[in-house]
């Protein structure tokens, strides 16, 4: 029987109901929506709404619950149609009337918009632990490939050489603005604590919020504006637009690490930890769990874009479409979590092939910047060294050679500034430690950058 | 143990395994799976590429299978890496050796490309016959209404009157548009059978698809190229975009119905078989499931966007991203189709208040079109008959008239080609009842064109 | 001054005028309008509802402004609201009175949806025509490069050998789909001619729809309900779904393109025509071409994203957020034609490179499973073979030999019934002319294929 | 000639130029890239990798190209590239050789990464100075209705009556954390100048991304990675989704002043600045700029969903495709700004229809909670007055009465509790007024939670 069942109330139709109810989804709420309820107890006590004996059992009762819970003692009905409902009749079965009274001055909506605020601000903390243990892991693998030079690619054309160490940094830097912007989000449902709210007009009761604010660990300050407290679910939508951005920094990973462990490149090599074999050809060995990384994308990218949709051109205050929310929002959590969480074992699981790398470096002209650069500082404008180097670079083509290759004769033909310090100019390893200012790909500048970012992500 | 383990292959991080399995999501498609493999063990009979002994027991132990699934007798091992391997596990244990056999030829992405596309056809199948239900539905609601007299809107303004007879009908032409999408995807799939693909390049046996499609009810051809078989989820795409489409439609219902049974229009009741109340307010009546059908239309999208994100720029044939499509793909299957099948009973469910309907056309000046038309048979041009009679509404607002409380004496003064007629021009029944033209509302017309639909989508 | 102008109504803020003002979009309608318009005005004629004298002067300035907008003597003013407004404002500028009549028993709501479909018919015409010239410069290529053998790809790991024709065919498939995927929206928006629907409710006028759906080239048969002809946008959405299909076919095309033309892969190289240099880099050959085709495609998912959720809940009849439906649909409609229209060019600026790919299937084993098949071909279950054929793989990876230098002794380590025809059944070429069956890598094969495909796109 | 043309490079197709050219996109970054290679030549003076009187000629002709095109004497080329490339032509063309030195230790890729944080950073300032008028007009509008009682809806049906004022905060509190979002990200757009960091690996001239961080107002740090420098869009991304969630909101108000102008609610009137009419009902007033508001919602939702699937799987570091990215950002900020920059004088056009609104708390029973209250208070438990009051909603429904309507004697049939103060409970202004606390719809609980307000968005 739903809650709000009377004598003006007929019953559903049971295919009705069964599209109505939300338990499969919301039971996951059970510990938020108690630890709610609780702080909304204490605050009825408190304000003499409630008697203190009578607020102080429900306080009990509900602690009760909760340790129940977490022992696996107290089994969710999931006949109820939502978990809050199912709180509240658990409650008064073990209390009596006194379980009736934990509804006074409070709704579903604004008991719901609490529950969800509270596993919100839980999940955010938990993002914001495994980020920075992704990016520690990046960190120590980095410090482990200062010196292993490869290929950086512009267009997926060899463009300039760089480290191993200096491409993992460019994700710990996407993983450092996730942490960012988790930690802004953070804030910003800290800072808006719904419980009071009730329907989405308060309560003719002498409620007080800013006391209820205060039992609840994590919040700063409760909310200005009731309707807007139960209808608001901005933060969802930017809870999935985080963890949108954050699959498509790990679905770019996982491109490169596909491509990377194919037979043409050979960079890597897949521990077989990670990898998986095919049903009939014997030899294979596929980067699964990366495709999967990479397709997952797709799925937050869904999850954000149902939530959007879901809640344009919706009148004030709640409307039931909003529980669609509830699951796009789980569904977006649990699959980057995973991702998330698998990713210093994917790392790990990471073996680099040093020697594939810098060979692949010695075709592709990577040094025809630096040959351009060369000529600028001896006093030739930049476009016009281009120029060169470009003309350079199509004869080398022509006559299937290098740039390390050819004689300074052949150098002269095409610019009399040319002299022998040329080959020390194109010399592959000077590229890459010449590169040394900040954020470059030289060892001593990617160290300079691995303590900036520990020292952000403190 | 995963299919592909073998000396080469070592165990996958529990992690990964875990990440990687789709058992609980592709389970579903045991049935389709076990008439696949059924078809191709056939096959490989007819080929003489298995003994006719061996591909009878095989047939044979398959069929059981099924019926033992059927029965509820064959329990789904979950710990197996997907229900693919499971039922080649699950054969070896009935047949020994022979079960070993079924898999000779066939590959496992060309077996799960065919278990895919039989599920999709059932499904399709089932769609058309649910969509033609809840149009028959819609028409028998409309014959009920050919006089139910409303106002049509147009920018939520009350425009021109029409009958809720057809309004309705407005709906019958968008699921018989669904109804024609699926009958074009269905044609489409049953026109690539994709047994006989194999991995990617179908095999060096002598198998003949055009043999096994026979042996597959639905289909009509098998692949014209291996590559695109296997890789190929055009198929899962365009069924999910042609159940966006459908919920779509029905969001827009759900949005009129939640707005007609407001206080303010009270244009329809909702029988509270679907209706729910509130936890705190014990007077409300809430169109709670109309509210979710609108709001699943965000979440079909979202299964729309995903897979359309996951086929983007992947590189051919199969990689493991497509593994995440099926799970969107049933998704919204399974959602849409407990939309449409709800659609009749809500309809039922709906009590539709006459009076109220036809009162509301008394304000709003539904008749201004008419007034204008009148003058134009009077000889006057349309640009110049709307500025008349919109200066007529002008003059009715100012001195709170309609047009009808205007005497023939206050017509003429904004033009001399107003007579008596003027009163049976802008009468609303005749309002209604003189636009009998095609697809016009006057009961006629509605009653022609419930014909053309019932026509159409048998 | 809008078309609505009268006493009735003050002008609008500047602002809103802007923000509201459709023409900088719409122009484009011109002649689909001028068109419908004239089929309009036959029909006004035809009916009586105008002097056939009236009717005909219509028609016949009608016609000349459509020749004076092909001549570019028609200068569009752009400070009207929208083109259909400029229309009748020409006209009555041409005419005088009798122009203010050519919007007698019809409304912007019917016009606009009747230039709209009448646009996207001709839009489909050209879709169709450009798809079979994509397939057919796609057979052509693929005609010459029947015996290129090449590495096929699951995972991006190298599976089994197939030809260059047989992957290009995949593509033939993907919009061979597509092609049949605009023929079938053609015919849907051709049986439901909008004009007559009037605002919503038709008109009082005796019109005749069938009539001038008789006079409108393509279309073959008017709307079946008058509220659903005016609010329908399902074209337009299903329009947007085949254009995202198809550039995310291209997406692919053009992601293979990008990889192959790397250094490390070599298959194909793109001649300066469809390449870009780079401002500092003089080495720099980019597949810009390509990575924007593949870009582009998240461009069409945005607009079909766009066009879903600005139907989703709207209620019936027009509502001005139609307006935002046209742009997004022309702005699809071109990117994928420019997409489209450069492919066969695209095409030809590939240079294959038929040693490398050749040589690129010597690593990595793509022979292991026909290996497997050689010894269930010898009685052993393919299970069991796989285990061999696997074992032996691991064999030679820690031995770095490919199976082709195995010698028969240490094939008959791993199982007695391999035979020196063993290296007939896994010379590579042989691999690939066994494939003969239906939709398989073998030329023979591949050319039945094509002439298949040639068949289904005529 | 394109800047990258060279002996090397031959030219490319016509078509293929056209299809990559961005000059028509990103011309509107001019003065930004001014801006930034002000800053850069500023550098290269300082740290002597030009003499400092070429830098200072470059320094002081690019200010005087950024006065010429706010003058509008700099016309743009636009059969060029893109603007940079303008840029660079136009500064040779006006210093000769020392223009061709600019871009020494820079590159496109830097260049363009800075012009548009650049340009980001000032549309962000701007929307946060636009927001904030926004919300302020809002507040002011509110302060006129602090006591304008009106129905609280939730499921559209009536709830409990609140008041205009305490309706408007709601949206203030949206826009209000759209107010945050955009300040959360200039700081993270600040910390991020990516000038320096070349084409992916920064330079071997002795640049010094500090000092050039510092010349440039805004920004407080440089990059930390090159390559993430150049490859990273999330800024386009979170602004996106930003611009999307703020649509959102007007969509939401869009929606409700939509159904708040029909005839069936009329709690608000348009004024005809802001309606628009049609061109054949003459009585129409509609709210098409609303409408349009709520529709390019829609729009920007696409925007991001665009954005999002062109970076997904992208490998590092700069792709053309990112070129598409550019196009959706403007466009949607060009969209939402326009949308809220309109949204003042929407306000201004709202004519609120006070004795409506209060009318209609009259009916709906909004005083069913206070009943359940008003016996909570004597004691009941909440459960239990609930079934009480929906009892009696249930008996005044059967007889056509309101809960103001019946006898003590019959309140006192559904419980003895009851008392002649019922009347008092259940008043519609004591409702209202009585609900004073945090958040809450009295007056002074508004005025309260404007100061709130007006607080945070400082």
């Amino acid at each position: 029987m739903a809650i709000w069942s009377n004598k003006f109330h007929e019953e559903m139709s049971q295919d009705a109901y069964q599209f109505n109810q939300s338990i499969q989804v919301d039971y996951r709420l059970l510990d938020a929506d108690l630890r709610g309820s609780k702080a909304h107890a204490q605050m009825l006590g408190h304000q003499g709404i409630l008697d203190l004996e009578e607020s102080d059992s429900l306080v009990k009762e509900l602690e009760q619950m909760r340790q129940d819970y977490a022992a696996g003692t107290l089994a969710v009905d999931f006949t109820t149609e939502d978990v809050h409902s199912f709180i509240e009749a658990e409650l008064t079965n073990r209390l009596g009337t006194i379980g009736k009274k934990v509804h006074t001055g409070r709704s579903r909506n604004d008991q719901v918009a609490t529950a969800m605020r509270i596993y919100v601000l839980d999940e955010l903390q938990d993002f914001i632990k495994h980020s920075q243990a992704a990016i520690e892991a990046i960190l120590t693998k980095a410090e482990g490939h200062l010196d292993t030079i490869m290929p950086g690619y512009t267009h997926l054309q060899r463009a300039q050489p760089i480290t191993y160490a200096h491409y993992l940094l460019a994700y710990a830097q996407m993983f450092s603005r996730d942490l960012s912007r988790f930690s802004d989000l953070y804030d910003r449902v800290a800072a808006d604590m719904p419980l009071g709210a009730g329907a989405l007009a308060t309560s003719t009761y002498p409620i007080d919020p800013f006391y209820t604010n205060d039992q609840l660990a994590g919040f700063t300050a409760p909310y200005i504006n009731s309707i807007d407290a139960v209808s608001n679910n901005d933060y969802a939508i930017e809870f999935l637009s985080d963890l949108a951005m954050m699959s498509m920094h790990m679905s770019r990973y996982a491109e490169e690490t596909i491509m990377w462990s194919s037979q043409e490149f050979r960079f890597i090599s897949l521990k077989d930890t990670f990898s998986t074999g095919s049903s009939i050809m014997p030899q294979k060995k596929n980067a699964d769990i990366h495709e999967l990384m990479r397709g997952k994308t797709g799925r937050v990218y869904g999850n954000l874009m149902s939530v959007l949709t879901i809640m344009k051109g919706l009148p004030l205050a709640y409307n039931k479409d909003l529980q669609e929310i509830k699951e796009q929002l789980f569904d977006g959590i649990d699959h980057v979590k995973a991702m998330l969480t698998l990713l210093p074992g994917m790392l790990e699981a990471t073996i680099v092939n040093k020697d594939v790398m810098y060979k692949a470096c010695g075709t592709g002209f990577l040094n025809a910047t630096d040959c351009a650069d060369y000529l600028t500082n001896k006093g030739m404008a930049f476009r016009d060294a281009y120029q060169v180097s470009g003309d350079l670079v199509g004869y080398c083509t022509e006559n299937r050679k290098s740039l390390e290759e050819l004689t300074l004769a052949e150098y002269q033909e095409f610019s009399a500034l040319f002299d022998a310090d040329i080959y020390d100019a194109i010399d592959l390893k000077n590229c890459v430690y010449r590169r040394n200012v900040t954020g470059g790909p030289a060892p001593e500048a990617v160290t300079a950058a691995i303590a900036r970012v520990r020292d952000i992500i403190k």
